[in-house]
């Protein structure tokens, strides 16, 4: 695995398009309805972080948004559930293409969530960490009434702090255990992993939220770990000193986040599911995909409005997802 | 796989070696104080079944017992436990020379539990479920004082057909998930093994024991299973609707078999997690043993008294494990 230094350790390959789209365009690209194009996964966590976002904000209108399968082959993300297998405003078939047309010798990966510039079908960015403050601070003019601030001004240094060790720690963390070539680089990356779900319900015994009182960009990054934490990290990645459904303070706020409108509805475990067991042939050479967990669970109650708080602050939840952008779940 | 039919099913294959040694040796074998050796592993679960009842039945003085290592080759178990590499009573270094040494082109599979006969160092036995109801059956002149009735004459019938389904379903079904060689054969087998263990928690939630009001052979076979539930079936093979610790009924009949003397402390969780993790390679490839299951949670109070019913009966349970027979494990 190339992802692999000599110690075992997994090492993610941080080097992203740096390009931002903003309201003063001065990279090129400005803000602009209907311009661009979200390309995601619903499968991929860093993706879903967008997706979340996007919604929350209720920028719908103004972003369009394409949806890859949960799977993907050496060349990457595919437009497989499109109406012959290409994306409807982008026309191509395959991700890499708008990678092509921004740079035709494009080298590294092939990843979402991207946005893509439609008139030129060049990707513009996919720096995912950028993106999402982006959507928050860049395309304020296009927010819904109501929506959330998720990136606060006064906030920030708590929310990029918090979501700097939840990145390193538990994000890419659970990653760095699934693919760990060695017992020892797998153990030292379970401890920092656990170290830091230790840490996380520690704060989360109190308050109902990472940072603040209301949800924040700092929710939503810890949000898309946590809803693969039981379907496939746990077994998949050998995250299992517990289940997240086992550490009660975590598993609470995790359906707290889930039944809230914009987080739990953009959540699709079976894609989700197949994309890893799938993908990872390395780590799982069968391909089969595990049949459980039971999820229902994931609905229960979680009696987290008793720390107070309120999800929106004085804004409003957003209505229910968009046609064709709804998952098809029963849980 | 070998053991995958067209249909990607699991079949074992269950031609063992069908001699018996009994009270009477009409198969050449009778049962005689130091002549045989129980040669086991403690991490396989069928051989589990036999160290439990050689304990619970106080014939550790009559019948010694070799312990092979948790990983095997392609040649199966070896004594890499022992000094030098060989069984300090046979003096082999695998346990395949005693099969050759009865018969020179065994061309089946090594496994364990198999008894050996010390004189001719051959081979006896290695059919599991007659080895240990003829150890709770024949052996008895030599049975402690105060030694349960494992498998006593009115219990039989009921024995026999709850292990019966317990065996097909779930000590075999938990493989027939693991070692699916298709997306469908896996699905099926799940559903079947996830039946059973609801029938298992409804025949056990009002009465403490599975047949009778005591500990029989019925409940040895199915605590071997529910030992390594959690740290390997739940994610090795993929037997993931819920964790044994999140099924409250099984979770405490678990819980209060394994702190019966004769359970648990036969149990050694670290070779159980590497012999599944590191001989499935190719299930595993990268052979990384899971860190977890956190374990201290099988000592915790389980409730089970409440339901009425004695372990042992009018008997009593037998004292600690001889010195060179414990598990060193600190939960």
């Amino acid at each position: 695995m190339s992802y692999v230094n000599p110690e075992g350790d997994f090492n993610r390959d941080t080097k992203y398009i740096e390009t931002r789209i903003t309201a003063d365009g001065r990279d090129g690209y400005p803000v602009e309805p209907g311009r661009y194009r979200l390309v995601v996964a619903r499968a991929c966590p860093w993706a879903n972080r967008a997706i979340i976002v996007r919604r929350l904000l209720g920028l719908e209108d103004v972003l369009s948004i394409g949806f890859c399968g949960p799977t993907h082959d050496e060349r990457s993300w595919t437009f497989d559930l499109d109406p012959g297998g290409v994306d409807p405003v982008l026309q191509i078939p395959r991700l890499q293409d708008a990678y092509f047309a921004r740079f035709p010798d494009y080298s590294k990966g092939i990843t979402v969530p991207a946005i893509v510039d439609v008139p030129t079908g060049a990707v513009v960015t996919n720096d995912f960490p950028q993106l999402t403050l982006d959507l928050s601070t860049e395309w304020t003019e296009y927010h819904r009434p109501g929506a959330p601030q998720l990136y606060p001004e006064p906030l920030r240094a708590e929310i990029d702090e918090v979501s700097q060790r939840i990145y390193t720690e538990v994000n890419n963390g659970v990653y760095r255990c699934g693919f760990a070539g060695s017992q020892d680089a797998y153990e030292s990356a379970y401890d920092r992993l656990f170290t830091a779900l230790d840490w996380l319900s520690e704060r989360l015994a109190g308050q109902r939220f990472l940072v603040g009182d209301t949800i924040t960009e700092a929710d939503v990054r810890l949000f898309t770990t946590l809803a693969r934490f039981d379907p496939v990290y746990h077994g998949h990645f050998k995250c299992n000193r517990q289940k997240l459904a086992e550490l009660p303070v975590l598993w609470a706020y995790a359906r707290d986040l889930f039944q809230t409108p914009g987080f739990g509805d953009t959540v699709d475990f079976a894609q989700i599911k197949t994309h890893y067991y799938v993908v990872h042939a390395d780590i799982n050479p069968t391909r089969v995909v595990p049949k459980g967990p039971d999820l229902a669970n994931w609905l229960t109650p979680h009696g987290r409005e008793a720390l107070g708080g309120k999800p929106f602050g004085d804004g409003t939840p957003p209505g229910p997802p968009r046609d064709g952008e709804r998952v098809d779940q029963t849980l």
